[in-house]
């Protein structure tokens, strides 16, 4: 019987030492043999405001370091099931956005020729993409959950169909996403027509703008979003400008009044018992990010991430207080 | 029948580039034919802590280029009806802060003889009393909405009467203010004496102090203010220290425990229907907002001002959840 | 009669001028005379992840510029009461980590031969340990509130019984602490073992994750605990990273979705009424702090947990809203 | 007679105030009456390294509000002749590099049908190449004075011929380059091949690497460098990277053992008395240039540009000192 | 017979320890029975660009704890002949520039009465002013050595005499200064007009501009100086920003093409064997100093100064190299 | 004939993607058919001052990205002839230096049990004592280069014999060194005697102060020493502080006046026909170097060692200027 991988631990190798992988795990160049792998997509130039998402997969990989391999609050042990590795990063070609967006198709239509949960390490949104297009291919349409600040439907950015404001609209128009269990949670902030969150909603999908998350748990919404789902796949989509600038505040195109930190965890945990069959987490901007605490989110979410996949036992229920209050 | 100005969109002009304006709106020397104008005041020489509120004006600008003319969760636009430039900066005198109070007050005497109502980008707090004096001018004393960790109403600082410590015990001597219409919300922090926040409520100020806040939606709140101005002209002045500095890190006297940024989007969105005279957003020191975040939310903020403004169409209600929960 | 020492005020020396003592009090190099001393601990040899925490003591003592007498909220007024005075820092070995903890033994032994409550400055966690070893020689086992992201209850790290993972195993080994009047708060993230947190349990511990304090106020949790203890002495030590990363960016391991300043607050402001005899703020990590205000917030806490120490005269109530909601 | 544009002066409104335009020079839409353009590119997507010269354009203009209109060293008095303004940013399409480039060289076909020297704020590198071709659409081929790290004559990078290693190959092939006047001065690093700098030399480009330049004056290299020129239009080209990083911390490919400032300035100084039809400042890197030293440079660069464009008055010989060392 | 101060060694306390005076040297209130005493004035409302030089006293002292008592180059040994402390802070008004230079000079009357020689710590150039007229006083008209990038002789700056452009002009109207012996050192930069440096010269004042110092030593131009001062009581004051901003990035108004650190030094250390009666060393501005270099650099050159004054054992020559070349 | 390890190109995956080893080299565990590795120990519990060397490792590794196989002004091509890998990083045990000086130098006699020369990145420079003694058991006492602010030389600090202060004298005592081939390059700064440099000189030592080098090449320096060390085996260390705080800011024991980069490069690149048998890169702190230039410079030194290796070839002479001046 095989040993999983196990992330390297702190009494083996400082927290600050050891190889800059995701959570110091193995790396490997195919996913031969795992049932889950993190992959980087090292790109910014799909950004429209400040760049930096070239530099997401790094840091994220950097500040995952102190990610210790059991959950302490949903007592997941994903490791204790799943065989996971670093696959490193897909070779985007970083002068032609185009170009890039069919190398990481072309990619995940390699990597999804294993029986493996990939969970992507953004980049810029413009990757996923690429990722559902090589998701449907193996796995048909799916749900999707996507947290953000922003719809991304627009039509075009600028007259290009290919930006990081684009990607849902993109993969609607592909086939990629089952309508009616489409769901946009976080959305907020400007926009260039009073309808601008209308167009998912006039193709059935559910949107949960920011304000409506304030002051309050989001377990309830999950729930609900849970039931709707049901078994049919799904994937899940993370912009870290979802959460409130002060929360992340290494990112491109920042827009106050988000979620909190917490919410962000009470979604990723949510889908606990959900059929995913892929995640990402992006628009992490290191070089807006000073003391890397961004990355630090980013590298977190992504192992709860993880941590919520089909297949992960998990040891207790809700984390239990010693006192109620 | 005339255009109105609009911020140079994204899809014209990438959102790194154009003019380092407000929201990229067209710049102009005098208020003549407009509704709205922003207005910067660099100044910095009435702080008492850490300095660079002098940048204030010059970031929040920068850092504006993201706003586009709709206000998604309230669905305010406008530019559909007003006409708004940016006025550039009051040219203080940054060696003599009793001359610049002085240059201040005859600025806005010159913009008030027009129609148009003031919004301000600070420069530090002391920049309120000659604000005051001249909105007085125009309008007589008026309501004030005050959000700040600070009163600022001490008899003086250091001795000097002009200071970001005394900007309304300043404009309450010069009759200024509406005595049984002054709220200052947010309020919170260390002092000189245990009375120190009760000046003003000696005076029938109302008090809500950041405790009384912790926790929960101030919409309520701002029912209740709203109902009590009724139609008075009103002047809205916005602390950027008034939210906790986790949300606002760029400033110069962070004190803990203040509001969340949702609760600042809700008191600004409260101020809809009310007959907004004029309005600032201070304190934004840039030299201590490495990744540009404070200068977001001022800019953010001041959108929601122009958004809640008189006249300003608003296409729905509060932001809708197709969730319930 | 004596006048108490007070802070220098802001209206006599300006706020970032004087010395850089902890609120600008008077140093001293005993304990001599004194109700309440500040203490720094500077060291960061005991981390496992980032360092930096070394410089703490000298960066809170600097940013505590801004700390004036009185607190605003619970009417809190310690110099009217206590005598307190800054000893400056501990002597550690910063080549060494084992002598560095009995070097600092050693010294809060001299410190305590005063009827003196020590307030520490740290430096990384490890130092609770020789800290709780000195009070148990005065005060005997002492009941806990132990406000943190980790448990700190490790065995070892990397085979080392000493290291900041590990004070309060140490502690209890020890025989400083009463069982059955510990308590745990904040705890959250990933760990080697599902049963992690469970080490204190089964002595007795009581622990409150930081789910469990999610989107709510803490003041009835500390009403219960504030009963379970009572009259027994009470040493309260407060991991800045219990804070969201949010609130606290400047530390060395930080954790996602922790609680919020306000509940920090509500924390220590709940400690009123209690026999503190000592108390400790660490892991302020300068290095990790750009704008400082990791270190505001810990010198804000230093402040409150002197305001809630026995003796202290409280002027009013819970802060006071002049407007119900 | 017209008086000429001059730089808002610090007595008319504080040097932190004004607009954000070069040297807060006075903005026109077009080149129409001026002698001379300043022009922004806003572009990062041609870098291959470290994103944000995206943002160089703002910056530089931002951090150019310190100069004044005369320079001290040369006694120029560029606004005492000529006829200077902000032409503001090229709309360049921030998702296609490729037609960015066709967007950059149409907008300076524009430009250059009036009878005008612009100056081009960058941007990356890629920039020049569609500007020499707009320049040589006027001019006809021209001499070119390059400073730069790196020879950026890249046959292409990662497959395309577009990015900001191959400007001057591409200028190379599409006639824009005169072979014997063509100088390289600052290249250093490593290469893909030995011969990495040698494809110009055997086109008959001269070549001065950094390490030619160390430990002395660079006045007696221009001296050469002018009279080789003579007459002959010429175009100059500065990239910051040029500098050793102590100098130019802010750009994406930092190279060590770079020139110095006053080796920079003494280039830019050097160039007075040739016929400059064109200049770029290119790779300022706001993101990576915390406290904006990087952007002064670069500021300060351009400054030296104009001073150095013919028709200006320069009063004085070299710095004159007082004392004879 | 007392033993002198010395500086808090870091075999005693950890470097990070300790107290933040100068040189972690002892603190006392007034001048009595020193020789040499280090002053903060923490100011910077006479700075024209940037802020923040209100913050350089506190931010050299802490820097300046690495500095251990000896001058391994020149062999000074300060304290084994001087007795030293640190006076604190001036309580500047940081609200009214006026008052506050009369605050300095009051306060330096009071320091001279004492036979001490004050180094101080800046704080923004006005404050040489001030200082200059208490060292009038008690030492009559003095010799002046001026390290800086500009020549601040302007006769105002925005219509106002107190500014930091302006020291030395009031300080020459006030007599303060010898004509003959005044020499002014880095002068550069753009200016108003081309005969910006010649009104010292005018006076009989030496200027010597950056240009005349690049790829070169000082030393043979302090021999001349020397020489030309001979006996007379000398101030020196040094701007940081005399030097490149490579050098000295933490400053308010940087100048390109700077003098070098070791330049820097050569000047200082030039000034053993003068009758130096005050000195001081301005514009260290830590908001923009972000790793702490440029504070650094202050302290080590406050220490030279210190190890130049009069009086002071020099154990040897120039630093000697075992290997000539 | 096998192929060497090649660092990964730019032109395959993007400059910010791909592993973040050395260079992109390949990693392997052990040195078993390596002609040269690199090894990194992420350590700074030896530091005295500022911390952050523990990351030193990770970072240099990072800015090593834009490395290039060839070394563009020497020629060297050490690719070509030399099999090159990154071993990852030594366990060092944070908590305990003197436990992780015995690792260090075990895992360093491991290491040579192959035939290999081992380039360590650093971490703090107590490192060179352990490395020292491997080396020493392997070739005997051997010649050292060592280019430092500081001799290193302490007899110990705060008592203790381990400590960054004192890794030379300890190679010493254990007859690691041929005292007529020492050479220390770089010193400057402060002392604790007047006599601090002079304890190597007492043994032969050759000490080359930095005020030594000032405003010169370092070559003919290099010369001597390469004729004074011959064919004995070599060690090279170069502590990132030998460099002036404006090249290398990122470090814990700044010290002003230092070398510049060019010098740096000189002395390395002087290395070359040496019999080098080791070498290092200490003290680049990571939390104190922004933008990340500092490493950027320790991996460009890294490389200039690599280049400098015995049986590297070099394609030519100095580096070659088109134009002679």
């Amino acid at each position: 019987m095989t040993q999983n991988n196990q992330p390297l631990g702190g009494n083996t190798m400082p927290r600050f030492g050891g190889p800059a992988t995701m959570m110091r795990l193995p790396s490997q160049d195919t996913a031969a043999g795992l049932d889950v792998c993190f992959v980087g997509v090292p790109m910014d130039i799909g950004t429209s405001n400040r760049p930096g998402t070239r530099l997401g997969p790094r840091q994220i990989r950097d500040e995952s370091r102190m990610l210790r391999p059991y959950n302490m609050a949903t007592g997941a042990a994903p490791f204790d099931s799943l065989r996971v590795a670093d696959l490193g990063d897909v070779p985007i070609n970083t002068f032609d956005l185009k170009k890039s967006v069919q190398i990481i198709e072309d990619h995940y239509h390699a990597i999804l020729k294993h029986d493996v949960i990939p969970l992507t390490l953004g980049g810029d949104h413009t990757l996923s993409w690429p990722i559902l297009k090589a998701i449907k291919a193996k796995h048909g349409p799916v749900a999707l959950i996507h947290i953000d600040a922003h719809a991304d439907t627009n039509e075009n950015m600028f007259g290009e169909e290919v930006a990081h404001g684009c990607p849902f609209r993109r993969a609607h128009e592909d086939g990629c996403l089952i309508n009616d269990k489409v769901f946009q949670i976080g959305l907020r902030g400007t926009g260039y027509a009073p309808a601008d969150f209308d167009w998912g909603r006039e193709r059935g999908w559910k949107v949960i703008p920011a304000e409506a998350c304030w002051h309050k748990s989001l377990s309830p919404l999950m729930d609900k979003i849970r039931a709707m789902i049901g078994d049919t796949p799904v994937y899940l989509t993370f912009d870290i400008d979802s959460l409130d600038p002060a929360y992340a505040p290494g990112t491109g195109t920042a827009e106050i009044g988000g979620l909190t930190m917490a919410q962000g965890m009470e979604i990723v945990r949510g889908c606990a018992g959900l059929n995913i069959v892929g995640a990402d987490l992006v628009e992490v901007s290191p070089p807006y990010d000073m003391p890397g605490n961004t990355a630090v989110a980013g590298a977190g979410l992504l192992f709860e991430m993880l941590c919520a996949l089909p297949g992960v036992p998990r040891g207790g229920a809700a984390p239990r207080s010693d006192i109620a209050f």
